[in-house]
């Protein structure tokens, strides 16, 4: 049997927005990373309030090399019960990333840029639509753009080539199951 | 600020459904695969029907180096236009790769098993609801069990702790974009 490997006749940039409450859309952006280096592209991918809490991807791309150029911002979801840091110090931080987001897209070094949980940090008014609208506007043609987090924005979506919704049909935390390692972080 | 690092005062293993007909099922596989070797755990990936086409994954897996343990197998998806293979030989590719996960999960080597595909292989009788089941059931207390594609059966989602449905807003082979590497491939 002959593995056929596809190469399109055009290659362009597309945007990729995960949305909707479901386990599934920053692991999605993750198995992105895994098959993009496998093409031999260069991503980065930039998380926004998730610097608080370890996860196995922090480790795990570190094993992919100089391919993967990876950033974990902020402090953690803003709003959150237990969480300590008023709305200003997250917006603060989320306002820092996307200046990071915009260094990396001017540095032409990348062939996809994933912008973990920027749609939740949009609904949360810790970025701007305005900033968000910016990213997906200027960027080169060629670079693919993936966004995730819930309450995707609509016009992100109509911006968008490409729009799953992960919805939740059932989770393991409801049955009081702890979050596990190399599955849920 | 301080680094959470979560640790379950259980461990158990979990078993995860993907289903649902919009992009972010194997490629959500992929993202717990790069988590999972984060935390120093040993995975084993079985695709089904999926031998005959290349993608990104492939090559990405093999940066994880001795972690990983990937197998693609079967002769693509049966019964697709173009397609050239009977169902007999696809059945016989499919049972191939059930005998292969009995010897994975005997092997006791692993501590995450990916079976990607493997819903669509049931709901086309290559394989049988029984040896879903029977895998499920037999399966050690420790392993996680991530199970993907469409159409994923009742019984199996009954018996799954969490479940997520991934569902097409949009995709750019509907514009006519063709397949991009690095996101669909």
């Amino acid at each position: 049997m002959e593995i056929t490997k596809l190469e399109p006749k055009i290659r362009r940039g597309l945007v990729v927005v995960l949305t909707g409450n479901g386990k599934g859309k920053t692991t999605s952006s993750m198995g992105m990373v895994l098959r993009a280096v496998g093409h031999g592209m260069k991503v980065c991918v930039i998380q926004f309030m998730k610097g608080d809490l370890y996860s196995g991807e922090w480790d795990g791309v570190k094993l992919l090399g100089s391919q993967v150029d990876f950033t974990s911002t902020g402090k953690g979801f803003c709003g959150i019960q237990g969480n300590p840091y008023p709305h200003s110090e997250h917006r603060k931080n989320a306002q820092d990333a996307i200046e990071l987001v915009h260094r990396k897209i001017n540095s032409g070094s990348f062939d996809l840029l994933i912008l973990d949980e920027i749609n939740n940090a949009l609904q949360l008014k810790l970025v701007d639509l305005e900033q968000v609208l910016g990213i997906l506007d200027k960027r080169p043609e060629q670079l693919h753009l993936v966004l995730t987090g819930r309450d995707a924005h609509p016009e992100v979506i109509d911006r968008a080539d490409t729009v799953s919704e992960v919805n939740e049909i059932k989770h393991a935390y409801r049955k009081d199951i702890e979050p596990q390692p190399g599955i849920d972080y």
